[in-house]
């Protein structure tokens, strides 16, 4: 009866329109209708549940927060060892609570500093590692076994572990007594952050070798973060970064115990790291959907150890939805997603600065994001009241209408044969991809807002950007390099790498003891990526690229200005006598590409003929396949701070070959202060995050004509 | 069963400490358990209630955000009325919905720009408006019919709602086209905010005029705006401010009532004003306690119109919650308070710059104040679901408390035979300034945390400040005041405002139309208000104070800190022959004293005698009564920008008497760039916003000991 009074009012204050018109269909394809009630919980039990209780709606301990907060821990690195470690000390004195190690690219993809594929990205998006050696200055002053380190590390996960343990063997702390996690999780690389180095198979035989390591000598060391986060960043959807994740973790579960181990050898120590995003209710459900489902996943394994049922993880507030515009707008997004990280339970928490989507943070941009979660965990009385949100209609039929469809996704992912084999079937990727261009192409109709980017947009205004002097990093590594294989026992370095380079052939040997040993030798980490690499084989990765993304767009607003520009590809074609041909291409060893794919969708589906470049290429590489192609424009694509020194390079090659029609554009992040050089340099124009991209292709297209007449 | 199976895990979890360690005392009074369950919503009936529907738990309206979001409504106004009006266009194209308009405090307290009481304030906290052109100006090219106009005036609401209503009949808008609200709330004004002009007894009267005269002619404007804002502001807990608020609001119901209006000529036009905090889910309990308490308390005036049961409220964030350490910080509070505001189901939001605590927002800091909310509204998708935390065990819970809490202090205010008699009594005032003194005390021993202030703390920045050129402006409204008064009908005006005089003196006449007509003719606010003087006189308020705000520290930390400081003053006293004397003066005609009572307090406490001057003292009187009464302090608080102007005065009135020996110590708002003037001008100490209590009195008492010896 109240539910009659209430629609006929709704009907009222509508002026007739349907109450239909207000439900909201998600990107998830749930429907979200304005008002839940009561009726809404029918037939859903675990809303009576007890945290720290089967299944852990309200969260994996029973006292969560209002005994202890959170963990504040940073994600950091950048430049020289002793640079990053002077950041975490300050860190650790400002309030932080643990550590979040960064590594650069190179390290990232097994390279040492001083190979001829990574100059441009030594020390820029992390801390570049090559030996034991860096890895002691790094954690100089800062005790392992007090403090936990979590490291982001997949592709070189085994010479990383190896030189994290021996550097705290030698800093005085055994193995058994180091808390942390290492992320280990390459399945989503593979899907979404390409910091793979060798194939899927291989991969996941030395992910078993992590876990069946940690499980035997490191009791406190968590032996992977299975990782959602990097497919919210790459666009997927909450059901998708859901569900994909949750599949991650099964695969894992699967391969630890082929090795012979027990669910609850391993089981506990899993974690996971989630990316938590703009839609705030939604990236709560999250969570609490993400324990549910990962309990019941667990279930049929028949732990004896509870604690091998609840998930634990930890949250990263949402690169990709920073914006390089009015970038103090970022602060108030941070702080939301932070909170809804927390309002859903969240174990441990890094915010992001707000000036990442222009460079790596500043001093003071990190104090701010730091100072958010100190201020929600210390000013906003949320602790002291265990998921506050519990019983909710809404936050609880979202949840479990989340959980639906992630489950159906997972589903999905079992019927292929589980993660390794759907990552070979390349649905997951294509699948995130698909959600990353329609969300862009929401953007560009203006369907969805980003304010400050493409709705009340206001002038640009210069910022205060960190600055790292690649080539001065990159030399004092090579010069540590030199040095340190100088003095070492070369020889003994030598049988190491050889003894591993068979352990590696054995299948039933694990390569972490041999890795040690090796890095103790001080071996480097190139050396022993390298001595694995002659097993496994370096990985190229397929290119695909998923098409139609503006769709249909009759009688939508900005459907006229989608075909305008269409008919004026069209022209150009005519008079070109074939289509405006460009290339999207990443160049040095960022594998981010999610801009790069989004990039080749829009251009494609407006007209153009668009090839994407392999990933990780040198500038020469790029800059040859660019001519090869007879394409009109290059577009260079960066996210991770190398396009100082590897822009010059494809220029310097381009003009060598003299292909000087080919126009050069650049995207990704390229901070303001950046941009004369680059223009300097020849550049057509630069793209910033959050360029709406039918304002680059107009642009773009433009260029082209005034070429042609 | 699983309530016991929890509390087992708790023990375990607590390592044998109680559960009942968990529960949370608030400033309230409330008791916060840990954990909220199905249990804890037993006997609360107005859960199952719908949005539009009584008691309104959910809302005021059926379709809340889901249909329309809340209006975005900047309080602002500085300098001259053309400056003021340029910022307000700006705004309107940047997104905003509506108007607010910020008066100058000269205009409050009812004087002319020209008066000699008011130099040093002239458009420093708000726009001067002194007359009918000064408000034509104002909304110049802002179309009066379309755009609704929220004004915060309260002393001098007849003046400044006549010039009003013309500048819209000369904009070509008649009286009943024009929607807004007036803030007409006087009965908080004695108890917190002070810009009063006349006793309690005469202004209730004009407060009727104006809601009789809107209920007649103005069918589409507020007449009050009911504002818990400034007690909010002023220290009350959310208890209080609630209490006293709808207390307040039952005042004016009865007011209107004994003008002989009917309930529904008037309640549906009745609207609130409410101060969001950082305490979070409290603060959406009080919006949504608010809109039950009031739907309660109208319903035996048996309203045949349900809109007069609705509450419908603004909101603002917290300009109290602001620190001026580390400004940026504050974007993280202001935007937690308006998530508060919004799932609370506020009408309307101000967003506070995160620059307040420092000086008048720039335009930045309000650029990045409103995308705060755009982000809010446009890319958190939490417009979509009306009362998202509806049915959540906590929030109904804490909210059913909060109700419970406020209800007893209406009954305790209705005892005291309603508001304005308790008013008279004094009671509401103490009360909230015992509650702010306890929340200092909380801040200056560690109890409670402000980032970056009493924890965190970092090395001050300088910061980008608003600048007003008092003199200027006031130069300026001078200039133009003369212009008026030589082109206008003098004779008419002065027969008008006989008129006006007279028509006060009759307690049935309503001074609207004549002040009107009086406005029209081009009279001033200042004539206007001295008009209504003659008759009414100008209210001084008794000065009262607190005591006992450290209370016994026995055994807390900063217990002998305390103590020391404590023996300190004693030691003072014995070799000065008397105890430390400080005088508090707040000069010029801001009110704001919640600062000057909680330091007086403070000190007092530690052993000082304490002398509070009274409010609006200009410098000379200040002066002279510091000198008087042989103080060894003079703390001037400032809080609205006057302190430019008017500190020097003080220090020239102390030089010119000879007083050189009285140090002279500032506290507030007062921007570091200010600071090396007014030390030159001989200040002894500058205290920001957030000086723990503490540390300031140890500052001051090393001075006077060193002039001791």
């Amino acid at each position: 009866m109240l539910q009659n009074e209430w629609e006929k009012l709704v009907q009222s204050e509508l002026k007739g329109a349907d109450l239909k018109s207000l439900t909201w269909q998600t990107p998830e394809g749930i429907e979200i209708k304005p008002l839940y009630t009561l009726q809404d919980l029918e037939g859903i039990e675990e809303i009576s549940s007890f945290p720290g209780l089967f299944p852990y709606l309200r969260g994996p301990r029973a006292t969560m927060y209002s005994n202890r907060p959170w963990t504040l821990r940073q994600y950091a690195g950048f430049s020289t060892p002793e640079e990053s470690n002077k950041f975490y000390r300050e860190n650790l004195k400002a309030g932080q609570r643990g550590l979040s190690v960064a590594f650069d690219l190179p390290t990232h993809r097994g390279y040492d500093s001083d190979h001829p594929r990574v100059a441009g990205d030594v020390g820029k998006a992390g801390v570049a590692v090559d030996t034991v050696e860096d890895m002691k200055l790094l954690f100089e002053g800062i005790p392992l076994n007090q403090i936990s380190v979590s490291m982001t590390m997949n592709g070189a996960v085994i010479p990383i572990m190896a030189a994290f343990i021996v550097a705290a063997e030698e800093q005085g702390v055994k193995q058994d007594q180091l808390s942390g996690t290492i992320q280990n999780d390459i399945l989503k690389e593979f899907m979404v952050r390409n910091t793979y180095i060798y194939p899927p198979e291989p991969s996941m035989r030395l992910v078993a070798d992590v876990i069946q390591y940690t499980a035997q000598y490191m009791p406190k060391f968590n032996s992977i973060s299975v990782s959602g986060y990097h497919m919210h960043e790459a666009g997927a959807t909450a059901v998708e970064e859901l569900g994909f994740t949750l599949a991650d973790g099964l695969e894992y579960v699967r391969t630890a115990l082929s090795r012979g181990l027990s669910i609850d050898d391993f089981a506990p120590r899993l974690s996971f790291f989630f990316g938590i995003g703009m839609n705030f209710f939604m990236e709560i459900a999250k969570l609490r959907a993400a324990r549910v489902l990962w309990a019941e996943l667990m279930k049929p394994f028949n732990p004896k150890n509870l604690q091998s049922l609840k998930l634990r993880t930890h949250c990263q507030t949402s690169g990709v939805s920073l914006a390089a515009h009015d970038p103090l707008n970022n602060i108030v997004r941070t702080t939301l997603e932070a909170l809804a990280a927390v309002l859903g339970g969240t174990q441990s928490l890094h915010t992001d600065s707000y000036d990442e989507a222009l460079g790596l943070p500043t001093q003071k941009a990190a104090r701010v994001a730091r100072n958010t979660q100190l201020i929600l965990a210390e000013e906003t009385g949320i602790t002291h009241v265990i998921d506050p949100l519990g019983g909710s209609y809404y936050v609880e039929a979202l949840t479990h209408s989340l959980k639906r469809h992630a489950k159906s996704l997972i589903d999905e992912v079992e019927a292929l044969g589980g993660m390794t084999k759907a990552i070979l079937s390349g649905m997951p990727k294509l699948r995130i991809e698909e959600s990353a261009a329609k969300r862009q192409a929401r953007l560009d109709l203006g369907q969805e807002t980003v304010v400050g980017v493409n709705k009340y947009t206001t002038e640009e205004e210069p910022y205060e950007i960190l600055d790292i002097d690649e080539p001065w990093v990159r030399n004092r590594q090579i010069k540590q390099l030199e040095s340190i294989k100088k003095s070492r026992d070369s020889k003994k370095v030598r049988g190491l790498l050889e003894a591993l380079t068979q352990a590696a052939s054995e299948k039933d040997t694990n390569v972490m003891p041999l890795a040690i040993e090796a890095m103790r030798a001080r071996a480097t980490v190139g050396e022993v990526s390298e001595a694995l690499e002659k097993v496994f084989t370096r990985y190229e990765a397929p290119i695909r690229a998923i098409h139609g993304v503006y769709g249909d767009l009759y009688g939508h607003e900005k459907g006229r200005e989608v075909d305008a520009l269409r008919k004026r590809v069209e022209a150009f074609a005519l008079k070109e006598g074939r289509k405006p041909r460009l290339m999207i291409a990443k160049v040095g060893q960022d594998g981010h590409d999610r801009g790069a794919k989004v990039i080749a969708t829009a251009f494609e589906d407006l007209g153009f003929e668009v090839d994407i470049g392999p990933l990780f290429q040198t500038p020469e590489e790029a800059a040859f396949q660019a001519i090869a192609h007879h394409v009109h424009v290059l577009g260079l694509s960066s996210q991770a701070a190398g396009h100082r020194v590897l822009v010059p390079q494809v220029m310097a090659a381009l003009k060598k070959a003299g292909a000087k029609d080919i126009l050069v554009i650049c995207g990704g992040v390229i901070p303001p202060q950046d941009h004369k050089t680059l223009y300097d340099q020849g550049v057509a124009a630069i793209f910033g995050p959050g360029t709406p991209l039918l304002v680059a292709a107009k642009y773009v297209l433009e260029l082209l004509e005034k070429r042609q007449t």
